[in-house]
């Protein structure tokens, strides 16, 4: 069995929204041959992708020949929206989120889908969220690691991460709108510098800003392995031991002692950091996830978690799907 | 025998460069009682410091405490002035490299001196270049990660590394003036995120800009264990595999490949890091560095190294400081 908890998807059709809401730069599809389409930022080409981004069927041929059994959909991050007017981005939040609930409702042993949601606004984002919980019925949501250069730990975005708790919603982490600026617009860094630093940067917001402290029953997971945080937890941590004034300011706990509260995904393409972030988070808090269907993903979904030798069987069970149920809350599929 | 190759270092005593210039927030010390100095930035407290920053006696009793033979001096990255007018530039890179000869002059056996160039005029780098190897006679000089937002692979910075390879001059890469703005002031996320991600940045500009295939023979030491490169590694890898496009544009070679000619500092404050540091490097490839004085570093220089088990004598040696030697291409100390 694998649960691939890492996947992201977007409708087949969607509105130009740039044109309805007359600004900005909206993401929208061109189907411009079969199979293929042009995700377009307003009028600019963004990023060629295939069917199997918005078509389930398609998705369902991959995961039959990589033996994924379930899928958890989430939002691909460019359409966040955090940036739109409140209202807008809560209607193509909707408009997301339905796409996801049908795609469940279609394929229920298949998928599983996270909702998006207007973090700019916390009001209009926990009317989503209740919907989400409510009517959708999915188990959690995709929020980014920051929005609009506000971090997680910003007390505007507070009454969002405790509607999540009180809803019982899983959170997924996911770097979008990368920090670093031109400098980091050649080589891909922006995808191989910047993300993994977002992620850290979130997981240290909400760590050292006492956000998880107030709010112990969330469930997090981030992904990309917790991007480059476990490989400078160290460095951290020993920030945070010669210097607790300018790091222990809202928490006196150590990061060490938050790894019983974080999730991560598995998508590290190695397999020392893996074992090492497991070894620190434990297997029952990693699971799989391949950042399905991009190419900088694990395109043969599991392999790695199947490469290590030394895991057991168990320890390979909690990886590919049981720690995604428990983080998910959902009972079996 | 123990080398400690990142060590920082600054005059006792400077001109206050901003009233002599008229412009810009420079660094002075000012020494409020004994002992202890605040550095200035222009007007603004920067940091407090003690005597071990600019005075050689109290380093050496640092030393002789925790057995650390000779030091490698570098001036603190906040110094190097990258920003200001580059004839103004050189007087104080003139004024610092003189201070750290000076020193190594008076201690011959305790000190090797690393020194500081005007970055932002290729000119005037070299010329300082020229002095400190055949004046000054040090062995190598400390540059930043980028130059006021150039990365490494800046056309406008090649005739200084070429120069550098020419002269047979080591370099050690420091990050300094770190990216993320605002968003990373808190909880010293500059110091824990961004600094790691900086030297990444400057590690895939060396390799993808081709800098490193141009000048093979450039004697590259990158701070802190590589920053957030070694745990990031894998996920650039696999970019470079499937997205040639925008990765290989300059090299062909993987980032793998590099690794013979890049040398690291120990400083990871994680034993599985840097056994996984050198296990891709080599201990030939690793050199003890501490970021004495200052308390984000190895507070007890090469205790790390020293804990590390499965360690042969033999490459304890090498990481202590026969690795250093090498670097710096010097016989003997």
């Amino acid at each position: 069995m694998k649960i691939d908890v890492h996947t992201h998807i977007m409708p087949e059709k969607m509105p130009n929204w740039t044109k309805k809401f007359g600004y900005g730069d909206f993401i929208h599809l061109e189907h411009h041959h079969p199979g293929c389409g042009k995700m377009m930022k307003g009028d600019t080409f963004f990023r060629e992708i295939e069917s199997n981004c918005w078509d389930s069927e398609s998705r369902l041929v991959d995961c039959e020949k990589h033996n994924v059994d379930i899928q958890v959909l989430s939002t691909i991050p460019v359409l966040f929206n955090y940036w739109a007017k409140p209202e807008h981005c809560l209607e193509i939040s909707r408009f997301l989120n339905d796409d996801i609930a049908q795609r469940v409702e279609e394929h229920p042993d298949r998928f599983i889908g996270l909702g998006t949601i207007p973090m700019q606004d916390s009001e209009l984002a926990i009317k989503e969220l209740e919907r989400i919980k409510n009517e959708l019925k999915l188990p959690g949501i995709e929020i980014g690691t920051h929005v609009n250069g506000k971090n997680l730990d910003n007390p505007d975005l507070f009454p969002i991460l405790k509607a999540c708790e009180d809803l019982d919603l899983a959170i997924f982490i996911h770097p979008w709108d990368m920090l670093g600026g031109d400098r980091l617009n050649k080589y891909w860094m922006k995808w191989l510098v910047s993300m993994p630093a977002e992620t850290t940067t979130a997981i240290m917001s909400l760590i050292f800003g006492g956000v998880l402290d107030k709010l112990p029953n969330l469930r997090i997971c981030f992904a990309h392995g917790g991007g480059s945080y476990i490989g400078t937890l160290s460095r951290i941590k020993h920030g945070f031991d010669v210097r607790p004034d300018l790091i222990a300011v809202n928490t006196k706990k150590s990061p060490y002692d938050y790894f019983g509260m974080l999730y991560f995904d598995s998508l590290t393409h190695d397999k020392t950091m893996l074992k090492y972030l497991i070894e620190l988070a434990g297997f029952d808090r990693v699971c799989l996830g391949t950042d399905y269907p991009f190419p900088l993903g694990e395109l043969e979904p599991g392999k790695l978690i199947d490469s290590i030798e030394s895991f057991t069987t168990e320890q390979k069970d909690l990886l590919n799907y049981k720690t995604a149920l428990n983080w998910l809350k959902i009972d079996s599929k």
